[in-house]
């Protein structure tokens, strides 16, 4: 364990490349595959730059997009939990506090609390910064699902009410966003692509 | 061309969504198929979250980050050239610049130009944070063909001195790296993923 800072990092950053294998149930735009979590955490960073000044609070730009490249390095050992999916969720904490400890763990010391801390943050979305974080992991989604014709609405069956209570961060964190979610909604529920 | 801030915004999120698609020359770590250049962008930026304290200059990590989220958005419309296709590399300019044109110009006005000087400046490599950026990007592929035992090297039977003068960069912009590069392509050449 007393191996060089360097040669710590770098074994993190290889381990951390098995993200790109964890498929998440949400496929891309175009509908083609389903998305895995690494370009996911990378489309979630694109938008926490582009969207900054919809935050309903002041936020700190570089802590918000360090959490979200990393809020989902956890799944290479708890896979992904689909948002939907109960027995799942009963079990996540669990599953993904065990992998925080031995991925963030792997980096050297000071800088694995460090990024243990940034996880901690956005897992208990009780600063300006996790609220944003959280609020566009479930715009963003959505805008996917709409994109692609229902994506992993229609492969589950969920229903309008499921997604305006898990958009619900939304209304208050990126509330100029919310008549959009309403309208996406809405479109969907029309389009058959969610359960009315 | 005067739609809403925010439909240009979301338009432009969704429109990126198909960086997922665009296929480099580099597999992933497992070597189970081809990296897409959204994955790629990702683990650039969580590599340039991590390794910060190597750079030889004191960067502003965010304007790195920002720098390296949307760095290869413009291969949405121009392509991903491989890095030893001199062919491609001689016509990628042109190509790169009228995809940034269209690309960071779907952007409301004001952020259109704050992103598009973005892209210039990562692509000009005259700051600090852009020589950083650039020598991430140049030993992402290294680690990802090391790791998968050969990668596109192989694929295309590229030589040390070929690798060598790709990686110049890390010796000046990540230099307590640089042994580490020659100590990986010093072994790739033994284990022939690399011509000698």
């Amino acid at each position: 364990m007393d191996r060089p800072p360097l040669m710590r990092q770098l074994a993190f950053l290889v381990e951390a490349d098995r993200l790109k294998e964890i498929l998440r149930q949400t496929p891309i735009a175009s509908g083609a595959r389903r998305e895995n979590s690494a370009e996911h955490s990378w489309h979630l960073a694109l938008m926490a730059s582009v969207l900054t000044s919809y935050a309903a609070e002041p936020v700190d730009l570089l802590r918000v997009l360090r959490m979200l490249l990393i809020h989902d390095v956890i799944e290479i050992d708890a896979g992904d939990t689909f948002a939907f999916d109960q027995g799942a969720n009963a079990t996540k904490q669990e599953r993904e506090e065990r992998a925080a400890d031995r991925l963030f763990g792997m980096l050297p010391p000071g800088q694995d609390t460090e990024f243990r801390a940034l996880w901690d943050q956005i897992e208990a979305g009780t600063t300006p910064e996790s609220r944003y974080a959280n609020a566009l992991d479930r715009l963003q989604p959505l805008l996917l699902n709409a994109e692609s014709g229902g994506g992993s609405w229609r492969t589950h069956g969920i229903s309008r009410a499921q997604v305006l209570q898990r958009m619900d961060p939304i209304r208050t964190a990126l509330p100029e966003l919310w008549p959009g979610v309403m309208a996406i909604v809405d479109w969907a529920c029309g389009e058959h692509h969610l359960l009315d």
